[in-house]
């Protein structure tokens, strides 16, 4: 595994609606776990406008500075759904009907129901490969490193399983949480020296609110297993020195 | 109002406990209904990790893009909290302890308990205005038209009521939406024309799952009433053509 570089990846979430507040994004939090698992480390995500002008420009920055792309939303039917036509822009493609997808969608509708707007489905970039959807029928797709997904939660999740052999992943990055019943202002100095000693390890600090307590997770994240374990035990020493209680959960 | 120009503003949420899928960011949209109410549009947001480099070069980059920009995270006691020494960096401007900010916080503590990890959040370029914490007294700061808030949801909730005066909104945008039982296939087309009859009107698509059931909530966003409600009666007509029913709530 030692040999194994990093490898990072992008988020684009495209939609007015998580813009406007009217929708909670939790695609993000989905994809960067899941990804996590695949030693794949979510470097930035941005979250735009349903604007032709902005997804293009989006797409062609990010795809060139990371290893992948994943984009969210904008694949459906209707007249607001403009992620397919501006990837196919993006990479100066055809967008048309793309084949295998008019095929897989007139199976899915019983006959007759294959309408005008469920076809519109089926056009994208025509040479993109297809990540199939086992929830709703309408495939995602690919088109190099840019991975594009749609925006509803549940069918989204369900496509991930297809897409994880597309996919190189780098180390996966192990994480270790200790959770102490203290605040972060007692620990701050103790855990700056941690992190000095140990500068390969991402240490995060977050406080909880629980049942009337406080407390503070610290989080640990490296690719070595080895070095969260050093990091842990400095911890550890420091919260026994201090006479922190070590609780179970936040 | 009819000469108020729009007003655009830009989130940068800062943590990798975010892009690393640990933490769900709820900010977002909270920021996101409150500026709209302020007539103020978010028109991108940008989750990045912290990292100083990325933080300075995000901020400089979008805080001549638009009129406003929030940061939310990284502004508390800990080694991980960079917000306030990078934004110092971006604007030029000197870090050290805001003399308002220790005054407050050493008002806000026993005496005794304001010690260098706390002291720490008083920290921040010395010009800033300070945004009052009603919750937690560690003040947030803005520098121009950069506004810096904390990470935690309900203390970031509890100071807006102390910006709204320092930001000049826009016209209030209005939304509007119709919940249909329907199917986006088979609206799609109806959709798109009177789309394409009220440019102005930002009208979305967004298929729900309630109980079992499917449907389709349909929004409507401009800042004119009025163009709203033509755009309203048009899909009113199609809607009844097609006798699909309006439901009450999605």
């Amino acid at each position: 595994m030692k040999n194994k570089k990093e490898i990072f990846c992008g988020i684009i979430v495209i939609g007015n609606e998580i813009l406007s507040g009217r929708t909670q994004d939790t695609n993000t939090s989905t994809l960067s776990i899941w990804l996590n698992s695949l030693g794949i480390k979510v470097q930035e995500v941005r979250i735009i406008p349903d604007v032709e002008e902005e997804i293009i420009k989006t797409v062609n920055e990010l795809r060139k500075k990371y290893n992948y792309i994943f984009t969210t939303g904008g694949i459906g039917p209707t007249h607001d759904d403009i992620t397919a036509s501006s990837i196919s822009k993006a990479f100066n493609l055809t967008y048309g009907p793309h084949k295998e997808a008019m095929s897989i969608l007139e199976k899915y509708y019983k006959p007759g129901e294959f309408n005008e707007g469920r076809q519109k489905m089926a056009w994208m970039p025509t040479k993109a490969n297809l990540i199939l959807n086992p929830t709703s029928g309408a495939p995602g797709f690919n088109v190099e490193n840019v991975f594009c997904l749609p925006g509803v939660p549940s069918i989204l999740k369900s496509m991930l399983g297809g897409i994880s052999n597309k996919l190189v992943g780098g180390k996966p990055i192990i994480s270790n949480t200790i959770n102490l019943r203290t605040v972060e202002s007692e620990i701050s100095k103790s855990l700056s020296s941690v992190q000095d000693n140990n500068k390969d390890v991402d240490i995060g600090s977050y406080p909880f609110f629980r049942a009337g307590k406080l407390g503070v997770a610290i989080v640990l994240r490296s690719a070595d297993q080895s070095k969260i374990d050093k990091c842990y035990l400095e911890i550890t020493k420091f919260v026994k020195e201090k006479n922190i209680e070590i609780v179970e959960k936040p």
